[in-house]
């Protein structure tokens, strides 16, 4: 076993992406001279130099890369070595159309982008794991080498005839006989039984609504698929080198992997997180990423890829403002990582990408950029001491589950409104406000160790997850649980009475008779707040207690928001400050108390070990009572009592005693 | 000859679909349980269960449905039997990949949904009357036999080569010549000429603008190759069983099928009616295709599917409110329908479906929407003998053509802001509002029985329908003629002048000489009224009488509003109350008087053979005044003057004298 | 050498497109009569005409054209005679498939509509070129003919596998080595380097942002492949008919042509323009046009197709209010038309454009759209002498690059809410409301002429351009520059820094530190005046003057407007009217003085030759002070220090002194 620890040897690492291949080799000096000054001790080579190292079929080029391991560990900057298996040259699909995916309308996607493969593909996967082998054979033993990075991203999907005949033999491992994926997915439904297995298909395009158990299944399988190109060279990488950890960078609460499994299959998790700028509450996305990435980690984990200035792949991108680039680093140390990475050291002059900064921007070393850049290097220096390896400690779990997410967000469903991942924010941001620090868990997760839980909303529970979370409650946990949860089964079948009835008895709720979703820009109001997306028409049991009722309309009068003991059910989507409150008051109740008590409202404090990190996301000075008194690392001076904050402040305390 | 009254036997036919199929059989026995318990007399089978009837090429079971008929029987429940073939199993598309549909775009639309054949295809049309033939064979002498259903919702669209072939030999039998085709096409424009008949396609994907004839060809032809397989299975049981009624079930004024020319082909017109519950003229909508449809009928109608509460194919799904269903439903009858059913009994635990609402809901038989069914089918069983088979008179006729439609909503129009069945729906609503009971008709039906006809819109107009409106008002009807109508001929042929001559001169135009379409969401000023959507520039005749002028703008001071004798032209789209109110002075000077003058804004009167429905659709309680005295057929009361009506209210009323 | 001088004779051609196959032969003699009356002297047949000129593979009817040849020149009508190659006729695409273009999704454009075919297609050029080759050797004589008319607004493109060998040619040709292409486009980046040249394919559908250089060069190559194809008809009948100007009609300001390369390879300049009558803004958009079409032609030009009512392929398409044809048809005159056409003479009855107004409307010979024309026809007859073969005088030139536009407007850009040809046209309005007419010129032209340019936006210069520009400025030239210009080099390839060193040096820019684009609907402040979609964030050298600064937000106190000497900076787009101010009082310190000093907002003074045009755009009657004594040729009568107009109203004055 191997992990994070095995690579920073207690320096928080610091680099990111260098693409040095799409410069002459006389500007790789440049490089490593500006990487020194900034404090720069890990970079990230060949992710996307499948081409380079392998220009035709079968071919070596390892040369350039020689160079530039050896120029590296020379200034004493360690690599993440990636396969550079996220984009095949030209020449495979070129030769191997098999290999270029299908979209679902039966469209080839093809080559001079990225990511243009079928994970299903044999041809693909022969050539990716040839390469990876030669390049764990060569590296493996180069004292450069920190971190083996797989892929990139994994995020392709294909519907092509190849896949399809694996999507079958991933149905024939899990159902056996074609009875039971019948009934699996409904198929006496619109007549779509299949009665051999050649007939199964993924879910092309059809005329209307597809098959719901197909969808959410294909679902899995791609994850799974994808999963089994990375552990095909994972195998090989941890066969060669297995001192040396290894990774793949998720994108930040993505749909098409199921981060809880790839997760378990990694030494460190890593993570691309990339709040927008001109998003009043990135600071709080952030947070969110920080904190999902660490429970899957269940430690110190790698923020592989953020950006130093602005990304090229929204409407409009916007640049970091003087400042937000530190905060929202340091924010993520607060919150565990170990590792603060870019996608990347030097800004392209050319490609897709060549407006998406870098830690070395196109106004070069005496950009703002850079000079923030330099200044935040020193910090992490100052800090690694005192912050890796150590722990985040959160009382509050929220619960997310990507298979509840994949059923939950198909065609056909009541409110296309819905949107996942924003619910999930809307309850991470209420609780963030509220100054709790929370992990994130899988609902058939251990939940002992927390004083209290939150499900924003999940649709799918399994049975065991249904027990985990009775058995949570009755071993004294206090669980409070958002709109239409627990309405289907793994396969997607509607449990009886819409709700699972051992949650409606938990709850309180006798009949679920109607779901009422809001449509965009309306509201519902209750008692003493308003409340947004979705309302339920309830009748609760005599113990149930009616914390907030519905008023007008017709739900006029039913409950809202119902308590049975440490049970709470919230039918609706309360607004922010409504949320904040209610969690609050919950969590007050359970005994989870804020981690800075009195701090101001855009002052986020949060415990990593025995640093308490505060972080200011506002402009304006503010004054932050701290009681006691604190060394602050990054200033060096003490606190006593109290500190001021100034725009995007940041200050990392420790206790030093009266 | 056999219709509707031949399966209600005077019993307003009560129910749903039931797919039974979807449940284990120890469900069945809870099912007849509960519809007896409901007062259901009818439920349609078989309607998706292709794959299970014939779960690969040629094989038959039949066993299951044998014991359901049986079951049925017993419990006194008809049968509406439908033919299965709107959903071919799996098998096909695997093993005969020509039945499945291409789209414009050349995809092929694959099966996992539902309707995925192509129109045009042999061996489909083999395959459904092969099983069609058996169905009719082994189930035409069973007892609880009443109505057969074929096939589902009609609405595929082919542009295969096999559909090419079948639009060849269509477009023969109509042209017989080439010459005759281009001339009808158009075809000197664009250089699109054809020298063969092998040369002719469907309207595919193209550069831009399509040929209009061509796509109106294609469109008549789609409904004639739908109409052809409705046909074929429509002999089969008619041969079987001509004392059985044979229907296919209508999507509500859709485009895909020239509903006028289908019906004729029908013993019973069967529609499926799915009005928006948060849409504030949602009973206005309803009772307009109640209207379509009992006009179509020609008598009595059956409402084949309705929602006892949400669906879920809309953005955002809203449940039915306490007394919607009722409400709507015995404004059917009113219209009316002698059949009041739903999709579907019991609703489905998996499959797309499976948040649309069912008779008996997730809630179960304790649910609200269980316990609303209950009661209506009781009220229906009171209101079966005075309602079956008796009429619901109008003395107004909308005129509606789809060919009409189909031609006008084309690329390349004057305006994509006019939304053909918006229109029609407006000036529906406007005398809906005016308390006025209209039938639909089509323009070149006789139309002497009515006092007063109103064209909201009918951009395209045979000569033999300019020919029948023209003996209508000389016959001494009152013709209310909305915008742009009568442009083109029946090949979409611009008549000269931009409207027909001899319509201008009915109307008293002597020169149309622009459209000035208007921008969303801006309004015209005429004397009197606010207009919006349209406008034209008109020079009116000296006999012309310029009703209302537009003012302001370019069409300052020019006519609005025309009238000329017992013919008005309506140049614009009025906004809804001006709309109202304008036909309500027409139809007043026309002897075409309010059902009940008097009654409240929200209240509706329909009278249907000597009945007279009051249906209200607000929610606070109104005083509706009732000259003379009646009894109310579902409280058993007796009405002197006036009665109240509440939340959703509906009194059926009989008169009995002083 | 022959130009359009050698086609008008000193009378402006007046006329249209003239399309008598739609119609009988009945109805031509009718055309020619109501052509004589309304002054139309020149009309353009055979545009669509292919399937009746080639019904079949290699016949030939041209019987009709001989006919209506004789019958037009009987009646002193000129002919513009176009070669039918924009639609191929069914047969091609039916018996030779691959002429049919292939969409980057590969999926197949048919036929049906117009503009079928694959530039690339050696079958359709075959086809094209021997059809042309006839038409030549036939009509070369004909003593109607005026100029020949190859193909019709070009337009299509195709990304099959034949385009993909043309397209390897081209890239071929460019860049002699793989090396070379691989080093232009940056192949580095994502892995996607070439190994052979038959890995290279057009920029087909993928599954994120393609090589910005490979789609750079596929615009280049897609608009040469055109190119190839009109300059392979064009030698046909320039060998046939040396003394008769050939042309091709652009589409206005239209992405897919660079019309600076197109316009050398014609002997007249030729455009369509259709301005939105419904846009406030419309005649600038008309004038924009116009100085952007004589500023290729070099002189006078043609306006080939202009509506004289509604088209029909907006979404609302709105008519010409009275006399806004008159209007618009004389400011394309001031500004160099020597030639007055439309799509169509006669309105179509059928096809995809039987809603595009003719010049002859439905409405007919009575209608307003054909009285008005015989009016502008009458006028243009008063006007030929004195106006044709005059030039267009134009103190300032704006800066315009097809190759900039297609660099620019990528996915993967900052800001998506850039619209290259919406910042044009703001910079052009800002001088046209300034009452300066302005020329357009390519950044390598020779520039010396002009007393001031402006760049409204150029991502894209070459070298050569940044070389013109600084020798232009050190010649004493004025240069305003908009946002983000001189950034990427001629393979798209960022120059360091973000902006071109020299470029930063001419107006006092040390650092671009970044681009901050606005998001949609959102404004910055900068002193006295609010500016909308970009900011930057510069640091100026000590010699630059801060014209105007930012003011709040994050870019407080930088500067917005730099000037350093006679070179200016502008890096953001102020609102309309500081953008007036300002370009205005730049043009007044470097003597580029209004046309007309104190004429009222809405008027517009033009001068060409010695003829001064004033073109009103309001409708309320103002009076204009034109100092002097002036003979008016419209109304014959003279001006003496001022004059009325009323709406619309134009006058065309000729000094006469005191």
């Amino acid at each position: 076993m191997t992990d994070l620890s095995d690579a920073t040897g207690r320096q928080i690492l610091f680099g990111g992406d260098y693409n040095p291949e799409q410069w002459p080799e006389e500007v790789w000096a440049d490089d490593v001279r500006l990487m020194q000054e900034a404090g720069v001790n890990s970079v990230t080579l060949g992710v996307f130099s499948w081409a380079k190292l392998e220009p035709r079929p079968g071919a070596r080029d390892f040369g350039w890369l020689d160079r530039l391991m050896d120029l590296l560990h020379a200034h004493s900057i360690g690599v993440v070595l990636a396969t550079p298996t996220a984009s095949p040259p030209p020449w495979m699909g070129h030769r191997h159309p098999e290999t270029l995916p299908r979209d679902e309308h039966g469209q080839t996607v093809w080559y001079g982008s990225r990511q243009q493969f079928c994970p299903s593909s044999p041809v693909y996967r022969a050539y990716a794991t040839a390469l990876t082998e030669d390049l764990a054979a060569r590296y493996g033993g180069h004292p450069a080498l920190r971190v083996w990075h797989i892929n990139n991203e994994y995020c392709t999907h294909c519907w092509c005839d190849g896949t399809a005949d694996h999507f079958r033999r991933w149905l024939t491992a899990k159902y056996a006989t074609l009875d039971a994926l019948n009934e699996a997915w409904g198929t006496a439904f619109w007549s779509q039984r299949y009665d051999d297995w050649s007939e199964i298909i993924p879910p092309r395009r059809a005329q209307y609504m597809k098959n719901p158990g197909q969808v959410l299944d294909f679902k899995r399988f791609t994850s799974d698929a994808l999963l089994e190109c990375y552990e095909a060279e994972r195998d090989i990488v941890a066969r060669h080198t297995p001192q040396i950890p290894v990774t793949t960078n998720f994108m930040p609460f993505w749909t098409g992997q199921d981060a809880w499994k790839w997760s378990e299959r990694e030494d460190v998790v890593s993570v691309d997180s990339y709040p927008d700028p001109a998003d009043a509450w990135g600071g709080q996305y952030n947070a969110m990423i920080g904190d999902m990435t660490r429970s899957q980690a269940r430690g110190p984990w790698m923020l592989m890829e953020q950006a130093a200035g602005p990304v090229n792949w929204r409407g409009v991108n916007h640049p970091k403002p003087r400042g937000l680039n530190r905060l929202w680093s340091l924010q993520s140390v607060a919150r565990g990582a170990d590792a603060i990475c870019y996608f990347q050291w030097r800004q392209s002059r050319q490609g897709a990408e060549k407006f998406h900064s870098g830690m070395l921007s196109h106004a070069g070393e005496q950009g703002r950029t850079y000079q923030e850049i330099k200044q935040l290097g020193a910090e992490l220096t100052t800090l690694s001491e005192a912050a890796t390896g150590t722990t985040t400690p959160a009382e509050i779990a929220i619960l997310h589950d990507w298979e509840s997410w994949w059923a939950d967000q198909q065609d056909g469903r009541i409110s296309s409104e819905v949107d996942y991942p924003e619910v999930v924010r809307a309850w991470h941001r209420a609780l963030w406000e509220a100054g709790r620090t929370t992990d994130f868990a899988h609902p058939a997760h251990d939940l002992s160790a927390y004083t209290m839980v939150v499900i924003p909303h999940l649709y799918l529970l399994t049975d065991t997850s249904i027990d985990n979370l009775l058995s949570y409650v009755r071993g004294g946990g206090t669980l409070v649980c958002g709109f239409h949860t627990g309405t289907a089964d793994e396969d997607d079948r509607i449990r009886a009475g819409g709700m699972d009835a051992r949650l409606r008895e938990l709850f309180g709720i006798t009949t679920l008779q109607e779901w009422w979703p809001l449509d965009a820009g309306t509201t519902v109001d209750c008692d003493g707040f308003r409340a947004t997306l979705w309302s339920e028409e309830l009748t609760a049991s005599a113990e149930a207690e009616t914390v907030a009722s519905y008023k007008g309309g017709e739900l006029d009068g039913l409950p809202a928001v119902l308590r049975n003991g440490r049970a709470w059910y919230v039918s609706t989507l309360p607004e922010p400050d409504a949320l904040r409150d209610l969690l609050a008051r919950v969590a007050d109740g359970a005994g989870a108390a804020p981690v800075l008590p009195g701090a101001p409202a855009a002052v986020e404090a949060v415990r990593r070990g025995d640093l308490l990190f505060l972080l200011h996301h506002g402009r304006d000075t503010v004054t932050v009572p701290v009681p006691g008194r604190h060394h602050d690392l990054l200033t060096g001076t003490t606190v006593d009592g109290s500190l001021d904050l100034g725009r995007f402040g940041v200050a990392v305390l420790r206790e030093v005693g009266p």
